[in-house]
């Protein structure tokens, strides 16, 4: 077979680029976003809606990290929030202490309370709204096509039903755990659960630990999570509802994830997949950064963040780490905020932020040691950098897991991290072949689709306008009773039905039986 | 919103289809299809395939009906195969007399037996290919990239492992029925079973039935079909297999359907929707059918065919039919090969042959009467022109019943078909707006694609070239035991346990109960 690289599906991505660009229609959109790196990840599709035309309004809370009330992309619209304690560094200390049972208890149990404090407010933000007249007033008067939402934090899906607008998700999590949960049939025989640090290839201890996991997650969303939607369905919308189906319901649901990241299940018609819709190819650096790049010569360049919401790594690891990064012959551009190690070499350059995805783009850049956020992960798959990663809360294990089980990656964690398997681990996934070998081929699966993800996902926003929603893709599961879903009553039925059969024969044999014998005992006598 | 309908998708669709008829690999592929109606989807894939620059060879029976040895689109491979009796009209006669129980007994065991002599004699053929040293040669020289075969016949699917080549499905069907059974999770709650007749909206009773037609299937899979293509894998492959498990290792399955037509459903990532894939738009017709269907004026044209498999309706019933026909304002073009009917109008043409999709994409069009063939229903979806459908046998009452729920269409039995029946029908699906309406949405909604069906499919056929196959797209759990998948394992283990634990328990308490009141006896004694 002979190959010309130079045709195929480039040209077609970027003619489809070039059409999808063109502003076409101007719809009016509601964005109910989630602050943090999930705005990060957003704020990338508001930009490319805004580019096409359309009037963008975000909902905000008063105290929020990232989105600013004022942009040239959108018009804000701020509710009041109570400041929650959503992060707190104490969560990392605890990773560092290692994984006694006594710590994940605890862990569990804090994580617990602040992902309910986190849904409860927003709740409590979004009752203002409803309970304002004229706030209501402005939002039925925008007219908007559809809302828009990342549905970690479902009021937006509350907001939608009760705006009586079709509705796209932009996700990867929702309350209650991984988003697949709530619509594809997902047997825990393959699909591990968030958390549960497992893959699709489970012995039987692990089957039984993701139940366990599985458990866990229902019982979260059954008594911590949902009650509080539920309270606000209960309240605002006419008849009530279940915040689970509202979810159910969604026109479309762009995941952030593809099935080169992410191991292969069932899915649905409305589930379109959008994994790695913010990269784009590497701009040139800043002068002077490119320059200390260069300076590197052959052995390359070493990246290292572990995300936006550390603000210090604990000071003794640094030191560590610093000390490993020091004896190596390639530079380092590490993005760090806390005190500087005393360990630190003269080739590591700290900074306080740094042009990741440009950097991931540089063909000097060897390693990428980062925490395994969704978005860093799916950027050294587009731009095919090895990494080393220090999971340490949320998805992030199970998405490193993703890279390490495709041999393109590998995991070390916090609690294990000291000068020497840091320096072990840095040195295999630098000097062994295969890590970048396969890196390579994920990144080549990633970027052959036959449209990019971030037109996709435009494309799919877009039909949900033009059709006024999507339900001919949701299927009528979502409407059953469980006992009709799985069949029970069919099952009951047919069994009660087999029984009654049985024991019907099993009496008639019995009386012609016993009839017989009488005959028989009676001509005796 | 405002809207502008010459820009978005459909400047879109055309620029795609631009980048893609660009020859680009050359590749070797070996097609393996299916004969009758499904050669005529097949042959358009090898169209595109071939205008790609792809070398393509065709493996084709001695008896063939459609496909010919000399075609400047492929090479044939023709393998000796003896006549079978696959089809009969007297299935037509039997469904003219109507749904009594023996009639349907009848029907299925003439099926059954028809469909095992048929998937037979294509193991006999693909057996001498395998004992032909010199034919296996030529196959292995000829280095083919893969295997693109309809698994109706899942000779190709052993052909391919045999070859040790990757395999693209062009698929709707398998043998034990529809394709989407052998590999995605399908609840038979909501999933309504092939030769059912049910929708995705299912009451107890339909269930029951659903479950019913399923219990059939999954028999003819065990006891009729597989055990040909189990002897042939015992016979040729290293280590033997199982022709269900081959085909869900097949890399990509393009299916040919898609969610306008079918019932939401849960799916698979190496599934490809390419519903509608052989849709063009019309093109003009040949100058005399023109001035006779321009010669309807206002009133338009009804068209009328019932596939390929079908020589001659049952006279009584085209007698029927013509007087009904003579009696409308409409002109009429019917292809018919039977009798001349007696009873035929002026109005109406009859045809050996007609350009069906050129006139159902003809403004003048109000009503095609149909089969319900899958190309034929698509077509007709495409151009969105209302159905009145005939079903005669296989998947087609199926098919219609899809149109017929989303009120783009209605069904009349043959065993219903007279006069009386047949014009009221006629009239209800010309007259009554909805079904217009109905069919000009699932159109809107059938041509709102990212990309078009055909170049999605092509795109992952050289997919598959580039990539040398696709296993990451296939899950795990068709490596499992039944009994892991299901987790039932899992279950018998957390059940033995939760009983030995509250047996323990109550043998404790037992014991220090009775140890309380000997000690109490005792001291009383």
């Amino acid at each position: 077979m002979s190959l010309h690289p130079m045709c195929g599906v480039f040209v077609l991505l970027s003619i489809c680029l070039i059409s999808f660009t063109t502003p076409c229609y101007g719809g009016n959109i509601l964005v109910f976003p989630v602050d943090g790196s999930h705005w990060i990840n957003m704020k990338v599709l508001v930009e490319e809606l805004h580019a096409r035309g359309h009037n963008i309004t975000v909902v905000r809370s008063s105290n929020s990290w990232y989105i600013a009330e004022k942009s040239p992309l959108y018009t804000s619209f701020t509710v009041c929030r109570t400041d929650d304690h959503f992060f707190s560094n104490h969560f990392l200390q605890m990773e560092r202490e290692g994984a006694s049972a006594l710590t994940f208890l605890k862990l569990t149990k804090d994580f617990i309370s602040m992902v309910s404090e986190g849904h409860f407010l927003w709740c409590e933000a979004i009752s203002e709204i409803f309970d304002d007249p004229n706030r209501v007033k402005s939002l039925i008067d925008a007219q908007y096509d559809l809302v828009l939402t990342d549905p970690a934090v479902s009021a937006g899906v509350v907001l939608a039903k009760y705006l009586k607008l079709p509705l796209v998700l932009n996700v990867r999590w929702i309350p209650s755990g991984e988003g697949h949960f709530a619509v594809a049939p997902s047997p825990l025989s393959y699909i591990p659960v968030p958390g549960s640090g497992l893959t699709d290839k489970m012995d039987f201890m692990q089957r039984i630990k993701n139940l366990f996991f599985h458990s866990i997650i229902v019982l979260q969303q059954k008594f911590v999570v949902g009650p509080h939607y539920n309270a606000l369905c209960d309240k605002y919308i006419e008849g009530g509802c279940d915040v689970f189906s509202l979810l159910q319901e969604a026109d479309i649901w762009l995941f952030r994830s593809d099935f080169v990241f992410d191991f292969p299940r069932p899915t649905m018609p409305n589930i379109v997949y959008i994994g790695g819709f913010q990269c784009k190819p590497a701009q040139p650096l800043p002068a002077d950064l490119e320059q200390f790049v260069q300076s590197a010569g052959e052995h390359g360049v070493i990246i290292m963040t572990l995300g936006t919401l550390v603000n210090a790594l604990p000071a003794e690891v640094a030191e560590e780490i610093a000390s490993v990064f020091a004896k190596m012959p390639q530079k380092v551009i590490w993005r760090h905020k806390g005190e500087r190690p005393s360990t630190l070499g003269n080739n590591t350059l700290i900074v306080d932020w740094m042009p990741q995805k440009d950097l991931l783009g540089h063909p000097q850049t060897k390693v990428f040691v980062a925490h395994g956020g969704t978005n860093g992960v799916q950027e050294a798959i587009y731009h095919g950098v090895p990494v080393l990663g220090i999971p340490l809360f949320f998805d992030q294990y199970d998405n490193l897991l993703r890279l390490q089980e495709r041999g393109a990656g590998k995991i070390i964690l916090l609690a294990d991290v000291n000068s020497q398997t840091f320096e072990q681990a840095l040195k295999e996934v630098l000097h062994q072949e295969s890590y970048r070998q396969n890196i390579e081929r994920l990144s080549r699966l990633h970027r052959d689709q036959p449209i990019a993800p971030m037109d996709r996902a435009v494309f799919w926003v877009e039909y949900v306008m033009r059709h006024k929603g999507a339900p001919h893709l949701c299927t009528e599961a979502y409407k059953m009773p469980w006992y009709s879903y799985y069949c029970v009553d069919v099952m009951v039925f047919l069994l009660s039905a087999a029984a009654v059969l049985l024991l019907s024969t099993l009496a008639i044999f019995r009386f012609l039986c016993c009839s017989r014998k009488r005959k028989t005992k009676d001509k005796q006598h």
